[in-house]
């Protein structure tokens, strides 16, 4: 929302500019654009810190000073990438997902396209999941921006359990940060299974042990063994 | 087993040398060892991909070239450091889990000494985690020792869970890779959480998931609705 109004804002000036001022204005943020669409790819095979100004002006095939004329920085590049594969993210898994109705069909939607997303990435990788290692020791912008973008979306699964809750499609009982957290390990345990290790039937193990997190707190109500 | 019959050729051959070349020798293994140790602790924190001879060198207090005369290469010393961390996870989580009762006592003892490690590992991080993400990519030896440690080690999860089903602690009828792929998501989603989100209450939720697992798979016979 706060991106639209911005580019909006943008737009209303750049219109109010001369003609001229205006499209080299726009030939900028495309450049701009292409250059992160570029670095993105770039970080998704060799991670966010296998990024560097001068590979991905090669690939771009833009000088080092064109691309540092539109970042001032290696760690500003960083961050406009997590930006650009947040983006993504909302646009592959989270705005499907909200089309489902409320309840335990969104659970569902938002778990599915979580999961074709890093299974469809088995490729290329997960930032969010490669940038946790490279930065979890490593304090700073880049970092922030990174657990932040995970942070916002953990909460939208986290919400989404909320709701099944609400409605009684999933106890109400239940400790929604566990479900959360379970299906958190899920993904995870797809990501480094399949990419890593490239075991087969990742996804159809993944897909059973969500089975079984819905089973679980399913509403039918159970005496459930209490765990020391 | 091998590494100890190598160790013990190694030890006599050096008993049979003259002793000045005895003294070498056992100086030059412990000088080795010595740089492993050191590049360990570096790659806990910066990952496999982070040491660099040079650092290495100056935090041994040694030259460069003093290290390269133990290692030939780069890829040398990753691979000595992931052996060594191998050795070090034998010790710290296997070999004590195997003195507990086979079946879900050891079941157990595995869990809860890998969780410990793990979560002991949140200053740190585990190698095994951060290489996966760091050598998905990357075919090449370093990524096979890395990927044959990890590989050995879950197929002692796999064959503990096995036990437990033949002696009866756990369901027969549950497939044994199903449940080490969730325990194995579990540990992931404490790493992950613990050391990049810096969520609190991540053991207690790793803990709960584990019983959770366990209380699907227990032996008293419920029939399971279907998963689609």
């Amino acid at each position: 929302m706060g991106t639209t109004t911005k580019l909006s804002i943008r737009k209303a000036k750049a219109r109010s500019a001369a003609g001229s001022d205006s499209r080299a204005m726009l030939k900028g943020q495309q450049t701009k654009a292409a250059i992160v669409e570029v670095a993105k790819g770039l970080a998704t095979h060799l991670g966010l810190e296998g990024l560097s100004i001068g590979v991905v002006a090669e690939m771009a095939q833009m000088s080092k000073s064109g691309v540092f004329a539109h970042f001032g920085s290696r760690e500003e590049l960083q961050i406009s990438v997590v930006r650009e594969y947040f983006k993504q993210f909302e646009q592959e898994v989270f705005y499907p997902a909200m089309t489902a109705p409320r309840g335990l069909p969104r659970v569902r939607a938002l778990f599915e396209q979580w999961m074709r997303l890093v299974a469809g990435e088995v490729q290329a990788g997960c930032i969010f999941i490669s940038g946790a290692v490279e930065f979890d020791d490593r304090p700073g912008p880049v970092r922030d921006a990174l657990a932040g973008s995970v942070k916002t979306w953990l909460a939208a699964v986290l919400r989404a359990v909320e709701q099944a809750q609400e409605m009684g499609h999933l106890s109400a009982k239940a400790d929604a940060k566990q479900i959360a957290f379970e299906i958190h390990g899920l993904i995870l345990a797809l990501h480094y299974e399949a990419r890593f290790l490239k075991n087969d039937k990742t996804i159809a193990r993944t897909k059973a042990g969500f089975e079984h997190v819905l089973e679980r707190y399913a509403t039918a109500p159970s005496t459930q063994p209490s765990s020391k």
